[in-house]
């Protein structure tokens, strides 16, 4: 009987500067780039012909300090190895068991910081009450930024490494955070530090974005043109201290029937990446608002939710997708399914047009406190219908598109990141199949071990 | 950042023969006996007021030598202790630092044991394979059969001993284990020696089921009159062979259209308790099978599933539940949510007629794949319906009766089990509320350590 530990700081195995991770029944290195249309089986797949993982044929991972050298059979690589002049005494072994090796996970849209909970809502909804409803009393999202603009910066960054060490355990070493529980600058700017001081800290990447668009807080609710005053605010006063900043990497806005336009929202994400900040987008999860229509126009780097897109809406992923600056359309099953929504993104209609699909956890207080990737791919195979390999892929070189970042993790190819994790099941399309189950051996991240299962 | 450790056979903390669990922000003791009936908060609470767990006012459990002695207010339970005789030096101090403290959970719904996996039915379903379908298939559970009929004792005594380990990390302290992937008198002892056995090396409590009515085997399929062979082959072989072996507490059948009937289902069941095994049922889990009402009619535990009863099968629970006998109606949420089904168990209309709910796993690799009562929990609150307090009702003092446990374990009360799970949320009504998170801060199986989260 064993348990999870994670380790300060990760370690390098043996100091060496090289690890081989051997011993796997399959690695699926979803090497081959973005993933669009519609995938039974992964076909990136090294796998341990019959029962011999450690044989010669056998799936071995190179790593080299801190990057992926090589993916292949283990006489092969070896042999490659030792040609391109790195001597095997210099590889530190890493035994995975029989077990299942993937790129590291990656969570492209979670609100990792807040403060307070919001379990209280999830019997109201039992009992009808809808999100805008509980939105327009002023629960919901208001109580969350009211506690998170009280909390200390000491207890956001408790909850921040208490959430991201939950993350990490469930195999997810690069996230995004969005700030929008502030809608002041001064909160906006502290929740987004915190967010990239604790990625600096590690051993989990964080990519900050600002959501200064989350919400019309309250101060402003009062007033006759609130939301266009908001968004003026947001323009002038937020954008240029965030800016200053230099902490966010994305704009984000809630676009959505009643919070804010898919006109608002272009104002805000044009100004965003005049300042630097490339665009992402909330887009048509309670009704169609010309979202998805408004993520394609713009060129963001995601499109996420989609729960309700218009035909419009997908014939524009679509004509995105077949270009070199495919917008990502991330799902976030797990969202729909906590609030007890019947209608969920149409991820066969999406995969099927092209478009590529990454699923996040949405990971917030509110509507998913769900930490886990795991989760979230079990919720899209049994409500979204789509396939063990497609939801691997949309939470690992899809989702690392949806973050700009596909050139440097998502996959085990040579020269990316080494993030990877050693599950406990012999073969990916079991990563979805045992729900909450406890499925992490390891977890490497950039060629340091920092999640390892103990013995008792 | 931190791990959980499972700590092999447990520890007494610093080997006193009492252990006082203190700090608490909330004790729900679920003492009062079974819960029948709606519940929006569970009354059985003691909490700290305001914000003091460690206060004179604070909620503390005292154990001695594996049992509960008392829980109550710090000062009062004090000097009761000393007036008992009870010297507060005797005993080890647990902090539960701010969080949660429940029973122990049960789980009274499990197929622990087998061999194989069946990810694969996943795609299957997806494209619409029933699973009735894929049973007729030869699929499904026959090809579980064929695994385990397989598979060494080691490999099943390994397989059990790390999905216990599993439920352990979740706070489940006991479980039911049913046999029925041998469907011959060698491998249904096998399984049911095998879990007997995983459950006197502890920690967790391992109750094993005969259910060597769970389908007819492919040895039995090609005669015409197979299925009513097979029930003379379970009574007059396999019962008596389980009676001598002597590790069966309870007798289950799986009534099922297209499975077994009411009428065969009642001989096996009325027989198994002629030989000293409770009866308990497989349901009304895909159709209208009369399961409910024979449950009743027979005075069963618990009828598990009920997925589809009929009318006339929840007036026969309603009635039995105003008796001294009432039948448990164990639901299995997340076996209805894997399988994709609609059709989830009138968990609401149980409640409303008093009937006693208890909610289990259904661990099983064709239905069920997961170990954890609080994913199950989710499901109810989300499916069903369910409030966070019935929800751990169902899965603490209900399912304790549907074990026929009830005297024993399932509620904080003296005399009882000391089976306690301190949990890392500040109220109860959290731990349905983060799905797939990992809450659990520290197990305690009849007084010992048995895990607990160790800092990095």
């Amino acid at each position: 009987m064993t348990g999870l530990r994670v380790i300060q700081g990760g370690r390098a195995a043996e100091g060496l500067p090289g690890l081989l991770v051997e011993g796997a029944a399959e690695v699926v290195t979803m090497a081959g780039g973005l993933r669009r249309g519609p995938a039974q089986d992964e076909p990136a797949i090294l796998d341990a012909p019959g029962s011999e993982p450690t044989g010669d044929r056998g799936p071995v991972v190179a790593c080299w300090e801190g990057q992926i050298l090589a993916a292949g059979p283990r006489a092969e690589l070896i042999r490659a190895l030792e040609a391109g002049g790195y001597p095997l005494s210099r590889f530190a072994r890493l035994d995975a068991a029989g077990g299942t090796v993937t790129p590291g996970l990656i969570d492209p849209h979670t609100h990792l910081l807040f403060a307070g909970s919001r379990e209280r809502e999830l019997v109201l909804r039992q009992r009808g009450a809808g999100y805008l409803e509980i939105l327009a009393e002023g629960g919901g999202i208001l109580s969350t930024v009211a506690a998170t603009r009280a909390a200390s910066v000491e207890a956001l960054e408790e909850h921040g490494r208490r959430w991201l060490a939950e993350m990490l355990n469930h195999g997810t070493t690069t996230i995004e955070a969005k700030s929008g529980y502030g809608l002041d600058l001064a909160t906006e700017l502290r929740l987004l530090d915190v967010a990239f001081r604790l990625g600096a800290a590690g051993p989990v990447d964080v990519l900050p974005t600002w959501l200064g668009a989350h919400a019309v807080p309250p101060e402003y609710r009062s007033r006759p043109d609130g939301t266009e005053a908001y968004v003026r605010h947001c323009l002038d006063e937020q954008l240029p201290g965030v800016a200053a900043q230099g902490r966010a990497r994305f704009a984000d806005v809630f676009c959505e029937r009643g919070v804010f336009t898919a006109d608002q929202s272009r104002r805000i994400l044009e100004a965003a990446r005049r300042y630097g900040m490339q665009p992402r987008l909330h887009a048509d999860e309670i009704a169609p608002s010309g979202g998805a229509e408004l993520a394609a126009e713009i060129g963001a780097l995601s499109a996420d939710h989609l729960a309700t897109p218009s035909a419009a809406g997908i014939d524009a992923l679509a004509e995105a997708a077949a270009t070199e600056q495919p917008v990502v359309a991330t799902l976030l099953p797990a969202t729909t399914w906590f609030l007890m929504h019947d209608e969920f993104a149409p991820a066969r209609t999406l995969i099927g047009r092209g478009v590529p699909v990454a699923l996040a956890t949405d990971f917030n207080p509110g509507t998913s406190p769900t930490p886990s990737l795991l989760h979230v791919m079990t919720v899209a195979c049994l409500e979204l219908k789509m396939t063990p390999s497609e939801a691997l892929a949309a939470v690992t070189i899809n989702a690392a598109q949806a973050l700009g970042l596909a050139d440097e993790t998502g996959s085990i190819e040579a020269g990316k990141a080494a993030d990877l994790v050693i599950w406990r099941v012999p073969t990916h399309r079991q990563l979805p199949y045992w729900p909450a189950a406890d499925l992490v051996r390891t977890v490497v991240k950039r060629g340091r071990i920092v999640v390892e299962r103990t013995p008792a």
